[in-house]
């Protein structure tokens, strides 16, 4: 926000110089890719690692001291749950704004142009207050406390988002508006519906195939997963057919400016999961006894389903500002070239379309076998560990756990360059290879193609995670039966899907679009 | 062909009445639904019926004649591999036939509307002789005769269209035959592709993952699978960039025709599969020994293998039989409207394309939820017959089998409902409601989805079956180890993704782009 508020005060003022602020959105999308993909594989490789070795293998719970990898593991959900989510997050706020500043430029308008960042603003001093009131329901249910804070920060950002607008505009103030409105509103239904995939119904049924063994859990699971794509598309048409016939393709922008606003109060419910994950961790390694335990594992319940709504509206964010980035990409090389259009039947755009939907599955593909290849590396180094370093398991010797954070790190700084360079690389490959028809079209085919499967792995994921959790409350026969290692299967094909996989697909799309916005003058 | 001929010697002659063959192709798709959604159901709710109670519960040998699911298995194996790609494969041949005529209709060439009828002429003759040639190379190794007579017959039809085309069309003679090249050379590569990644190294790296157990299974299969995606993407998008930059849109048309011409000799091969299986369960169930078992066992694997090869051209010629008639969508639409542009920054193409992209979702998520329910019926009923007809497990009773293909059949007819309704009523719904612009990119949008989901799926789950197959013949400990029930996990995803969710997108956007050409005019 202020690296952003001081480049556009000292550039932003003529629109020609707006470019300025693309190179800083480049900045914040390579940060995002580093701290989602590669966070996602130190996260996971930590996560699978020790807990294959520590619960499977060794007969040790979760969390303990003992066990080398446990470190890597705690620190692996902070960098992946709260510096990923937070860097991507940060992107898709960066890329609605640069869009909206751009998109506005091109017509030359400096109300529409400052307005991004006063929005901005305001959605920040509403968060602050939601955090107050937070603070002051925290005596009650802490899930109705985060549920109050959450609602009341956006309702007092709607309202006080009128006047601003009214202010800061001459002309379509009240459209505008909507479309701020449209964007919040459906943020927050796509976070709902993100809820209803990943708790209740879907998981109880993913949760009841296990009775019949792991493939049909795999089946349900992938099932609901798909099936859940397709709400949360309709809501992102439904904004966008909205807010663009109400203020044109600016209006994109700025409903994802909305969407985004009161994104301080929904990170700091998102870093809440970790926290309490972390806590309940300590609890465990400190030896401070199951009641403390119970606690703390109540809190993390909750955690993952404020976890699960801020991903799906990581994934709404991160649509609404790809595109909002693509339009931008549209103008500037109209604008450049005199005359510019994606034309759905150009051959070239085709081209570029399938192209474009290929690189999600590229991606996704990679990532999981980076994270199955690092994990691989963590067994290896956990076991040797146990073997070799005499009265470990026995608790009378330290494990080397720096070691194990080691080498979660530098498998994830390796494996995350080859997904890095595809996702950088691709539109110059495409973009001076087959022109800017055809990088337009693998952005739409790219765009429509990672927002579908984010929300897929991402609700599959979390839908077997909580499958998992389910069974494990005593439902279904509970811990140590059949059912519940059918579960366990699930959920760790969901950890890669939702933690490394999913979420970068968000960076994906945004790398892609803003690395186009940055090189279209060369078109 | 004999109706299509029929047709277009009746109609064909006059542009303006060549809609009757747009409604005999909108006959094939409907067909072609109930082929493949209700024989992908009714083959594979048989089958895991059949071997989940018979195998695992009941513990007798797979396709032995006491259980009362093997005969539906065994008219499943008939009914989904060999009806259901015959329909699809002619569905996607009426489709490219028609979607060249209805092009080559716009700009009022009769030359051009003759040529794919003399092209599937001549690529029928190339077959018959591609099976002599086959039966004279018989008696070497079956996989040689095949491949030789595939790869004949090709060749012959290559060679003799060069001179076809020259007698038919008056201009641009050379450049329509190389884009009938293109199609025939990559619905090869592709075919070549999807054999490497159900073969070979990538089939043995997720034989290995399943001594990890059955997640890693899971892991290495998806990501496969996906991988699986890019290359005949790639190939795709390189037909199309040729086809249309030699003669237009007319080309993709002519290419999906030039890969189909010798579609006779495919099919032939692809019935090959399902013949062995079926020649293995009768040898079974009929007590012929295990000499003859091994025979037919080894015939089997080859007839994977040309089944994993039919299926990749069936999605390569399913994805531009379905771009060229939703280019003759296009053509129409501007035809009656005077002016009509898909262009892609139009936020009514957009819309279009989010809900395109999500429908092969959709339909995926139905489809495998579908055979998940049909096969417990199934279950219900085998496991029904064993508890009370008294000495069916001793050989002594016969079983209902009759009951179990009933089940299977209204199963079948019943599930595919929804997805038929959907398929058909989802252009319509769009057309009308939100305009062509709409329906057009909801077109594009369930293009790239479905090529790309259908290639994720049937490679997936050849990947998983033969991984599988591999583990069987002794690989990594062989039968009853804890590696082989993994990858017995795999498969059983594998089986609805490889032939009935997979199958159903080539029908799928076929049938959308069918009923979009139809109600074009009334847009």
């Amino acid at each position: 926000m202020v690296g952003l508020g001081g480049l556009y005060f000292y550039f932003g003022g003529d629109p020609d110089t707006a470019r300025a602020i693309e190179g800083f959105g480049m900045g914040a999308s390579c940060v995002a890719l580093f701290s989602r993909v590669g966070g996602g594989i130190y996260t996971k490789s930590a996560d699978v690692g020790a807990d294959l070795v520590g619960k499977v293998e060794a007969g040790i719970p979760e969390d303990d001291p003992r066990n080398p990898g446990v470190i890597a593991d705690n620190v692996g959900d902070n960098v992946g749950d709260v510096a990923g989510m937070g860097s991507d997050i940060f992107e898709s706020y960066c890329g609605a704004m640069i869009a909206s500043i751009a998109i506005a430029a091109t017509i030359d308008n400096t109300g529409m142009m400052a307005l991004p960042l006063a929005l901005a603003s305001l959605g920040l001093l509403a968060s602050i207050l939601g955090i107050i009131i937070v603070r002051v329901f925290s005596k009650a249910d802490p899930g109705t406390a985060l549920r109050t804070g959450t609602i009341g920060s956006a309702i007092l950002f709607i309202i006080a988002a009128y006047f601003l607008i009214q202010m800061i505009l001459t002309e379509n103030a009240v459209n505008t508006w909507l479309a701020v409105l449209a964007g919040a509103v459906g943020g927050v239904i796509i976070g709902l519906i993100t809820e209803y995939y990943t708790g209740s119904k879907p998981v109880e049924k993913i949760a009841k195939s296990g009775e019949t063994g792991p493939a049909t859990v795999m089946i349900t699971g992938l099932s609901v997963g798909m099936q859940s794509v397709v709400l949360p598309i309709l809501v992102l048409a439904t904004i966008i057919l909205v807010s663009t016939s109400l203020v044109g393709l600016y209006g994109v922008g700025i409903a994802a400016v909305g969407m985004l606003a009161t994104v301080g109060i929904t990170m700091a419910i998102d870093a809440y999961g970790p926290v309490a994950d972390n806590a309940g961790g300590i609890a465990e390694m400190s030896g401070m006894g199951s009641e403390t335990r119970e606690i703390t594992d109540s809190l993390d319940e909750l955690g993952n389903s404020t976890a699960a709504i801020g991903k799906g509206f990581a994934i709404g964010a991160a649509a609404l500002a790809a595109l909002a980035i693509i339009a931008a990409f549209v103008e500037t090389v109209a604008h450049n070239r005199g005359s510019f259009e994606l034309l759905l039947s150009d051959p070239r755009v085709l081209v570029g379309m399938f192209i474009g939907i290929s690189i999600p599955f590229l991606i996704s593909s990679i990532t999981m076998t980076a994270v199955g290849d690092a994990a691989f590396d963590m067994i290896n180094e956990i076991r040797r560990q146990f073997r070799e370093i005499p009265g470990l398991l026995e608790g009378n010797a330290e494990p080397d756990t720096a070691k194990c954070v080691d080498i979660a790190t530098s498998a994830a700084l390796k494996r995350m360059l080859l997904p890095g360079v595809i996702a950088v690389s691709a539109p110059a490959v495409v973009g001076f290879g087959l022109g800017p028809e055809s990088l337009g079209g693998m952005l739409g085919g790219g765009l429509i193609g990672c927002v579908s499967m984010a929300l897929m792995m991402a609700n599959a994921g979390g839908a077997w995670d909580n499958a998992k959790k389910f069974i494990e409350k005593g439902n279904l026969g509970g811990k140590g039966t059949d059912t519940h290692s059918a579960a366990v299967v699930g959920d760790t094909v969901g950890d890669p899907f939702k933690d490394t996989s999913g979420p970068s697909m968000n960076i994906l799309i945004n790398v892609m679009a803003i690395v186009s916005l940055v090189i279209s003058p060369l078109l």
